[in-house]
């Protein structure tokens, strides 16, 4: 029987415990940890053994309720005199505390510590007990869960409409599987593809200097069966001009109203090559990412890294002269112009992207 | 006293010796090493301690004169019973032969081996004892070498017309002066330019997948005093977006007859990067490497080399999953279409290509 190729899910809920693969350990072994307690929750945000926005928001809200769970079963702190509810309080926003800062910029670790709270406090005010409360923020999470696989899956199913069977795809980073809750952003039709014998030929970027791409990419698309190529960043020119690629297929880590797009550092130049060689570009962006109120991509600071990162790591020994200059910007932002169609969860979006981008957002606020 | 920017010899005859540096052991540490004997010509040839076209030129015609003097001073081996000059001859013929074989593909090192054959045939014709040829070989040597350096020179002059002071520009792999005898091809404007406080800022390119631009071209830079940023291949998009470049100076391993330029894999994607930013594109071809009897790109064969290189090399762990595909090209074709201006030796060519490399050719050839 062949094997299911969206079966990858980094974040599993599982007889009552919080799994996730260690992806620290990728692409030697994929094995699968337990997450107990608030120090093993941060410890795993903080040490990247869980990464990619929407993964790490869906086990920061299962990793609240396990932790506040361990917490209430250790019982009372001795020499405390307060009332259990007082205490469970305590622990509680002690705990929310604690994982929401494991890492500084996750927009979405933040913002499901965020639900969470929400769902505590209006807990509380409807009078529920402790054991209410945990019920509440466990179901929660399994909906922050569940919502994200499947905007992740839409977004595939979307994403599939644009591509044939037996297409060549270059992508770029890792917007998989493992960044998410199942599927993926831009890999998603990939593997909704794979399933239904699309039979895609993909190449992934490397993408230097973190190799993303070589590291995990080529590992989740390679466990699934599907046909993968490595290369190094500077060699998609040759793979287009060799005719090996119908399409691009990139996530998105921020767009602005106008359609530009922020993502790791290198997109701008695979749309720049895609737009030469006459390659639709297709950039993947959950509408959780889309900021109406930036403008443009001009507005979009970019993250500077160490430049450690670029002349010693990874490496037996330094690969660069010590103490030499280096450039390190983590992210470049794609113009719109560049990008051949957003796709969305809700929908895909053609340019002009500013009314278009504007309609796919409103539709679900009102 | 301000330091020489121009003063990097990876080959050097000093005190009748043979020195280079060993670039193995780059950038960590310059150390100068002799060679000898034909083993240790062939071995330093073979391991890389010497590489780039050129610089491998100048040792093997340096390299055949120092192992046959050697194989002479060390005596007539015992047991044979034929005359001195019939030793000779064979220790001759059986040096090139060795020194000749220890890189397949590269085409200088068989050229220099040709120069010196030529020389020991009519030196034996002319009736010269072993002494006077050993002393023919020499001069043709010290001739290679300083023809080499005086071809460097002049590119670097005629490449600085096409700069002004401050500029920043960007460099991709390594065609300096490690590469040569001095001064290298693209680097040689740079160094010149230095010399006379220009002032230039050099973006190196890191070049993937084994990091010349990191080792070798962000080394010799520094080491000079130039202003070098090292970045990785994908960066180049977002240098220049940020205004930071102004021209692209690039080597070139061969040249078809209409302009189209090999060079290391990821000059033909910075080529289409700088005419999308309308930034000029400046090949630097030895014109050893104009090859008017390949008519266009499309007839260059390109190397496919190793998947490791990509997946394992300079790590300390695999950086990709195991037996993960790859494609390694090791060059690509940068179209005619693509570059403002061919620097050699003998002048600058501009497009239409065709006639102009014709010409400078025809030029030395009457």
């Amino acid at each position: 029987m062949k094997k299911d190729p969206t079966d990858l899910r980094p974040v599993l809920w599982r007889e009552d415990k919080l799994i996730i693969i260690d992806q620290t350990l990728l692409p030697g072994e994929e094995r699968y940890i337990e997450l107990k307690n608030t120090e093993e929750v941060v410890e795993a945000i903080k040490k990247l053994r869980v990464r990619g926005a929407p993964a790490i928001g869906v086990c920061a809200a299962y990793g609240l309720y396990v932790a506040l769970r361990e917490r209430m079963r250790a019982g009372r702190p001795a020499g405390r005199a307060a009332d259990a509810g007082t205490c469970f309080r305590q622990a509680f926003w002690e705990t929310a505390a604690a994982i929401g800062a494991a890492r500084p910029t996750a927009v979405n670790l933040r913002w499901a510590i965020a639900r969470q709270e929400k769902v505590f406090t209006d807990a509380e005010k409807a009078g529920k007990d402790p054991e209410e409360i945990l019920a509440a923020l466990l179901t929660e999470a399994k909906t922050i869960h569940a919502e994200d696989e499947e905007a992740c899956r839409q977004m595939g199913e979307n994403g599939l409409t644009l591509l044939k069977p037996g297409m060549g795809i270059l992508t770029h980073c890792n917007a998989g599987a493992l960044a998410t809750s199942r599927y993926g952003t831009c890999l998603s039709p990939i593997y909704l593809g794979e399933a239904s014998g699309y039979g895609f030929h993909v190449y992934a970027d490397e993408t230097r200097p973190l190799l993303q791409g070589a590291r995990l990419t080529a590992w989740e698309l390679a466990r699934a069966g599907v046909d993968v190529t490595l290369i190094c960043d500077n060699m998609a020119q040759t793979v287009m001009r060799k005719g090996l690629i119908d399409a691009v297929c990139v996530g998105c880590d921020r767009m602005a109203a106008n359609g530009d797009g922020a993502n790791k550092i290198g997109t701008a130049a695979v749309a720049i090559l895609a737009k030469e060689f006459g390659i639709p570009f297709y950039m993947f962006v959950p509408t959780s990412t889309i900021d109406l109120a930036t403008k443009s991509g001009n507005e979009i600071q970019i993250e500077e890294r160490e430049g450690a990162e670029i002349a010693e790591m990874w490496y037996n020994k330094p690969m660069a002269p010590a103490g030499i200059k280096t450039f390190n910007p983590a992210f470049d932002v794609t113009p719109a112009a560049y990008i051949t169609a957003v796709v969305t969860e809700r929908g895909i979006v053609r340019p002009p992207y500013g009314p278009g981008l504007k309609r796919i957002m409103e539709q679900y606020e009102l």
